[in-house]
């Protein structure tokens, strides 16, 4: 794998943001690794600071246990956060950094962690409202010389911070939230953004955190209904319609699935064989917004 | 008339949407036609769903009886909406489609329905959040190529969907809701675009559905009294000051005006030999928006 | 200079929108010049409407009690607003006015009120809904042409807007409200198209119009108390603190300061000299917004 390659990215991904809260043991990290791979899910979303900073670190013991693992495997990271966090001395607020200096700390505390050479894809957390477009295409350009990161994007962008950014370095791709209680994403330009540049969006919280399961204020509430019906009428689970729904916007976004259970990633793996068709599609999005379309 | 020339649309523009409510015997709808014609009125605006469907071939049916007529006059039409409606099984919800196939469908269905062999603009009636732009450029180049539609267009897109679709298939205008009583193209973008990429925007709506005479809430009691006022100094009715209003913005929207009454048209004519004055028009705009400029 | 040379602008600047309440003697004018330049702040901000239109003559009195001032300094006007007002027949309301006509006559009686033959940067002032953006570019280059205007701006325009400005002349800079009592150019898209465009934001009421000093509305409190708390830990004014906090933005907003005491903008200019950290500038932006980041 090498920069002049293209990124390539499962079209689901598996997120590794609760795995310090899972308590699983070296070995039970390995096979949740190797049981996403066996699905088809080659994708890992990291980011520095997930469990407190201590998610890169589990998985990459995990991956020292098997050498021929991560050329298997994508690694996705984040950096750009700074928290008030044990080992983060001089942090008293939590606030944004997207400064050259801790891009660079960062992807060096990362691949440490992780046990590896290279990030298969960087991004930039959140937008940082000092955010120097100059100063990061500068140190994504030496991190990239170095091989330590092939691709760069970013997260929670808008459309112009993500344009100006892209104007000074060739992202390669955009995380969101986007789920069926989530529809910003189809209205505030940012999918429409992704297709016109023809990259990858990349959906966290595709099942809402959960709030499609088990709350009840009303767009919930609605949402389930409508996903039920759905799930039904295709025999499929609720997840599997959940996820089908993401997958259908013409930017393919690639939905990250953060589940200890890897039989939930399995659910999203088979919406890749449902197309939903357009009604199927608008009933939920009636059901998130709560009227009829115009 | 072919797809290299370049659109040609009347400045004022007829809207054939009601033309089912009004119940008129054939012969009276060419005479509706023919006195547009006199006005200088040759733009007429369709879209396959006015009037459950019917529209189309009720103006067809008079076109029919006048065999010159289709090429003294341009046809805009319009798909992408999907009704729940007689002759259109399977559609359950009302829902938005903008797929090659529904497009391809609609215009043939149009075609047959006016009686003629060509539509010189489509538009996409609603921006469809699962549209594909690169699947909706390979169907326009498809029509263009068969010379079933000369050229294309959007019609309440926003910015940025407008600039996604035009970037893979050069559009040829926008249609947008704009009145007195409906400013938000002046705000939030559009008409900007417009002016930047040399389009021509077409007002629906330009006197607010009538709620401009007939409306008894704050704005319209407002708008009313400011475009009376106006009307009164210029010597002109009030149908002609508001269209004049609209007129008056840099990009020259196209106001469309769909009354059964030519009257109705014949004062909007009058009202391109109006220019307002700015404190004129911005009388209006601080009528509309209940507070003074900045 | 000339229109060749690229815009020069002071990295802190002097507002003279007041100077007509400070009932200034003529030679009090010239020494608050003075002093401004002794500071290194040499560029000065007015409007045609300033003083209901009376202080550029008040400035050019000053100007021409030393000759060779004039060339010592920048000057930046702004055209666009018609104010009702003694001395301007026929402006029954107050309107925008971006016409070729006003725009030339405002800068006539610009230079004539300051005794100048040309300005360094006109901005139109307010976004006219009737903007003609030909229009405009043509009028900028025939000023221009004849040596009155060296360069063109903007100011409170959208990004759309300025984006459609820009595209016919190539604008040289955008003034804008922003300090830490007015956060929008950070989440809007402004100051993301300034650093895009690599132009000059310049920031009006960089101080809030002395809100910062003195309200007590709960923002207004709680951004002069993180205010105080930063310059305290820096040892400098509260006026410097909030003028480092424009100032640390990566596209360098030039904040214009329109004290009548020239301490003021020593305090600003002090400022350059103080670099924040992150967190320090995050714990400003916290406070104004009243909640964490996300």
């Amino acid at each position: 794998m090498s920069a002049g390659q293209p990124l390539r990215l499962s079209p689901i991904m598996a997120g590794a943001w609760r795995m310090a809260e899972w308590q699983m043991p070296v070995a039970e990290r390995l096979r949740w690794i190797e049981h996403h791979l066996a699905l088809g899910v080659s994708s890992f979303d990291h980011a520095d600071i997930y469990g407190h900073h201590s998610v890169q670190q589990l998985f990459g013991q995990a991956l020292a246990l098997s050498p021929g693992l991560r050329q298997r495997l994508q690694i996705v990271s984040k950096c750009g956060i700074r928290l008030v966090a044990p080992g983060q001395p001089g942090q008293a607020i939590k606030h944004y950094d997207s400064s050259a200096a801790h891009v660079r700390a960062s992807v060096e505390a990362s691949l440490t962690a992780l046990g590896t050479d290279h990030l298969d894809l960087l991004l930039i957390h959140r937008p940082d409202a000092l955010m120097d477009a100059d100063e990061l295409a500068d140190v994504f350009a030496d991190l990239q010389r170095q091989g330590k990161v092939l691709h760069f994007g970013a997260s929670n962008f808008s459309p112009s911070q993500f344009a100006l950014l892209h104007q000074r370095w060739p992202l390669a791709g955009h995380q969101i939230e986007f789920s069926p209680l989530h529809l910003a994403p189809l209205h505030d330009g940012v999918l429409d953004q992704c297709q016109a540049l023809g990259l990858p969006a990349m959906a966290w919280s595709p099942l809402a955190g959960g709030r499609l399961f088990t709350r009840d204020d009303a767009a919930a509430l609605r949402v389930r209904q409508a996903l039920l019906a759905l799930a039904a009428e295709c025999q499929v689970s609720l997840t599997t319609a959940a996820i089908a729904w993401v997958l259908r916007h013409p930017s393919r976004p690639r939905p990250i699935l953060g589940s200890r259970r890897s039989q939930v990633s399995a659910e999203a793996v088979a919406a890749l064989g449902l197309r939903l068709d357009r009604q199927q599609w608008y009933r939920v999005w009636i059901a998130a917004t709560g009227h009829e379309l115009p």
